[in-house]
């Protein structure tokens, strides 16, 4: 069984209300040298193991869990018991 | 300037609707071997060098980034020009 970390950003360019969003809370609290904040997701996918995980996972993040138009994905696989 | 890059997971135990909607959209796209989903965040926050960087994120982690009663937080502080 393998433990897949997901991380999917926006693409550069791309704007981020959230993230803007964020950055003025944080402002707002005083921490003024904060710069910039890009906000995205994180998953962790449970898998057994079955066939090509890599290209699986690579279909998964294009076809379901990231927007390929506007967000880049990246993953790390490890090996769990 | 460095670039904090940080991790937000629900502790174990805590229900995550979210991440069954997106094991049960896996499933429908026949990927059954597909065995957990939980989704989190991932925000990146670029920060100008002042001061204790990493008690400045754990603070921001506590105070706002994360819900500590449900939420686990880790971060990676990088240096970027």
């Amino acid at each position: 069984m393998h433990k897949v970390k997901v991380y999917i950003t926006l693409k550069e360019g791309v704007l981020d209300p959230q993230g803007k969003a964020v950055q003025n809370s944080l402002h707002a609290l005083e921490y003024d040298n904060v710069a910039d904040v890009r906000v995205g997701k994180y998953m962790e996918v449970l898998l057994n193991d079955e066939g090509n995980l890599d290209a699986q996972v690579d279909e998964m993040c294009d076809r379901l869990l990231a927007n390929p138009v506007i967000e880049d994905y990246s993953y790390m696989i490890e090996e769990v018991s």
